[in-house]
């Protein structure tokens, strides 16, 4: 069993933006941690909701619907939003902020269908803390 | 699709203690919020890992393992903890706390196998936010 983690020690212990490290695990699902700044990607979750939870700063949420019109959601600090399987999403965040998922293990950062990969998005299933 | 929900104003909804609101689903998975205060009661969930995280004060969580050995983990404010399924637990939060859970929609509070319920813990799936 592990021990409690510090979200605060385990941001600390990272610098890389979009690139999720893995918390610890509930049943088949991550929790998982990162900071982000600007602007991540247009991509889709097939099969699975997507939960975040803001730890510090303010995410952007822009959402597509399947007609292509668009609305953006504010998450100040302290702000959970879940994006619903199926829903074209790109994350935000102008300013910087640090940020908490819930998603299945082995859930892609840049979902089943998206855009072309920019160099500073992490296309990833998560890693591990250090 | 709802909007995002903060957290805080959702916590200011409601006083009832050990007697969780249900924010948002995330698939077949609750994210659940509760103020506790006081113990909680020793209890097993079976079949699921539970999720904690501390929003606000400190939360002791005692751990009995197979032998019926004891030891209390401490979580302050902003750590994260899971409950191995199978794992005897208490919660409790002398100086009162809010925390925040992930769990699979229809688990009980109590847990599959408790203690007699004091009059002061919900024994629920969840309640929903108003």
């Amino acid at each position: 069993m592990k021990d409690p983690i510090e979200l605060a020690a385990a941001l600390a212990s990272f610098d890389a933006l979009w690139s999720p490290r893995i918390v610890t695990r509930v049943n088949a699902y991550d929790v998982r941690i990162a900071k982000v700044s600007g602007e991540h990607l247009w991509h889709v979750h097939d099969n699975t909701d997507e939960f975040f939870l803001v730890l510090d700063g303010e995410l952007h949420v822009a959402l597509r619907d399947g007609a292509g019109s668009e609305r953006t959601v504010v998450l100040p600090t302290g702000a959970v939003f879940v994006v619903p399987r199926g829903v074209e999403h790109k994350p935000s965040a102008a300013g910087g902020a640090s940020i908490l998922m819930f998603e299945p293990t082995g859930t892609s950062t840049v979902g089943d269908r998206h855009d072309d990969v920019p160099a500073h998005v992490d296309a990833t299933t998560g890693h591990a803390l250090r």
